[in-house]
């Protein structure tokens, strides 16, 4: 029986953990936590009784302890509270499937503890690679990508010594705008971006796949999880989104790993590894049926966020949290309909332009340089740039 | 330094071997074996510099020890002689690249005598695997496949618990028939069958590519080397030759092993395992330029040489062995043109159908029963009925 605390359960890899723990005997739900949906959560709290829930919003968690009354289930919140969660005493691993550098603290603090992380949370490596990388080794703990680009490049490198690889290819399914000019991406509306082609995921990162600023973000993740230079890292368009990802070695052998796109795939991989466990539902890959995989090189120039992504990436330091944090707040507003499609890219290039590098940041560092860009991005905002 | 023997130096696996060796520093050749072409094994004797030769002809053995009297490298002959190579004193690892049934006895002693085995001799597993397989346990040494689809599931299912491995999706070319009916392949000329699209072969195995009786003969060895089920291998048609094949697990996750159409990097492969050399020159795979893999369902019904693999793999016993004995007598009279293309399938259905099956032949049964299967071809041709 492996014990596991959700941090992010009522979102999009939330829930769907909670389908894999409904569908496997041997998982016990320790903690959950969550932003806001006090519904759904109590629904989760019904059915997996937790020991400890999180609720990040304080006036939620206020109305959620009513809603519980006849549980004994603790009622915890903020930042505290999401770090009581990652830190609870009888969990084993900790899935961190929030959204945003809110993953960082709890995420240090669970490693501390010595839990193992399963994680989904890509900004917190994006942000804090170079503190997260060697406390997990310090603290003997595994860190497990849920990403299924990040989950494909591990299950390649299985069974391999690393110093052979050459390259990782990571796979990008181009989002619904593959194959478009800047010029037609002007008008895009948040309903035009919402629409992936493949992966049914949370709102944010479908923004990020539509602007390929998830694939920038997942190159700098690659890079910490994997060790390994960012330029070794190449993006290839592969719309099917079968191949998850791929590394090359120095032989010319690649090795890839394939699947339907369905995150409860590499979910589960990572709250099992090194067991596989049988695949919950659906479909397997059908070759026959398939018939075809392709690929394309990536636009970085109608996808301009790319590119700043490998820019941020190369620069390092406190470059990338720019870069995480410059997009989280445009694309929040962006879905606000406040901002153009391509405002996202480019409030991100003004605001990496505008930085002053650190060049190993602390946390505390990292923090501010996070309010820093929010600062920065909303008065460009105001002053009516956009 | 790694001191290899290489069994069929002069043949396509051979002299590829012969080109590694060349480029990398840290292998010898102690011994080498051919069966008469005694101009290109005097060139390879004078480059590397074997302790030991064999040349299976008699008449060409005594021709060569003539012609190579200035050095001091001992020619031995015939089937004794392949042995003495497979168990040369200071050889590690044996490459069996001789084309036949002919290796199953210097494989044999080899293994014996402690030697890794590098097996490009496929008959040797699909005829003898339950001798071999066994004895290569007992003996503790490694056996790692040449095939480029046999090194791709044996990559794909590196630092992998097997136990996980529900099925192998083993890739065929389709050959230079692909998509054609059974009518158009009556007249099909030993020139037509010998275009292969991807890859540069002996005559041998690129006739059993056109027929797809090679991929029979991978089934069956795949289960051996890997230990599977034969309805647990199923085979797709992948046109470009990149995917070299795949495993796919319990999960759904697949793992695939892909690379340029080059015999060169299995070779290498399985002469430095677990280490991975820089490739040896060429092209590497370039996904962009590619655009394209595809991948539709063999014919079992043109290609029914195919079929009858996995009928003589189900079956088991001495089947395969029939179903190889009559292949190669098959073979080698087409190449002849002495019969036609679709007679070397309905050959090996009729030497099948006739075979008194032995469930666990002995070594002696399994040469017996070669024997009685070239005998009965052989009647078969005799009384006209082809």
């Amino acid at each position: 029986m492996k014990k596991i605390s959700v941090l992010g359960s009522t979102g999009s890899i939330g829930t769907q953990t909670m389908d894999i723990v409904r569908n496997k005997n041997d998982l016990k739900i320790t903690a959950l936590a969550a932003g806001s949906n006090i519904e759904l959560l109590e629904q989760q709290i019904r059915e997996f009784r937790p020991n400890l829930v999180c609720v990040f919003q304080e006036d939620k968690a206020v109305l959620l302890r009513e809603n519980i009354r006849d549980l004994d289930t603790l009622v915890v919140t903020g930042m505290e509270g999401l770090i009581e969660c990652a830190t609870e005493s009888e969990a084993e691993t900790v899935v961190t499937a929030m959204v945003g550098m809110i993953g960082i603290l709890p995420t240090i603090e669970g490693i501390k503890a010595g839990k193992n992380i399963a994680l989904a949370n890509k900004e917190t490596l994006v942000t804090a690679g170079h503190i997260i990388m060697p406390l997990v080794k310090e603290k003997k703990v595994s860190l497990l990508p849920v990403d299924s680009e990040h989950s494909a490049i591990f299950q390649a490198l299985n069974g391999e010594d690393k110093r052979y690889a050459r390259q990782i290819i990571l796979t990008a399914s181009g989002g619904p705008f593959r194959g478009r000019e800047l010029s037609e991406l002007k008008n895009i509306t948040p309903g035009d971006a919402l629409k992936h082609p493949n992966w049914a995921m949370g709102q944010k990162i479908t923004i990020d796949s539509a602007t390929m600023i998830n694939k920038g973000l997942e190159v700098m993740e690659a890079a910490w999880l994997f060790d390994i230079n960012i330029d070794q890292i190449k993006v290839v368009i592969h719309p099917q989104s079968i191949i998850h990802s791929m590394v090359e070695y120095v032989d010319g052998s690649v090795l890839a790993q394939l699947g339907v796109p369905d995150m409860k795939l590499p979910i589960q991989y990572a709250l099992f590894y090194p067991r596989r466990m049988e695949m919950p539902e659906g479909e397997r890959v059908d070759f026959v049926k398939l018939k075809q995989l392709t690929f394309e090189e990536p636009d970085m120039n109608t996808f301009f966020g790319l590119k700043l992504g490998y820019e941020a990436g190369r620069i390092g330091g406190s470059m990338p949290t720019v870069y995480n944090a410059a997009n989280e707040w445009a694309v929040a507003r962006f879905l606000e309909g406040k901002i153009r499609f391509l405002d996202i890219p480019t409030l991100i290039g003004e605001a990496m332009s505008h930085h002053k590098l650190i060049q190993n940041p602390t946390l505390n560092e990292i923090l501010n340089t996070e309010i820093e860009t929010y600062d920065f991005v909303r008065g460009f905002d105001r002053a009516g740039l956009l």
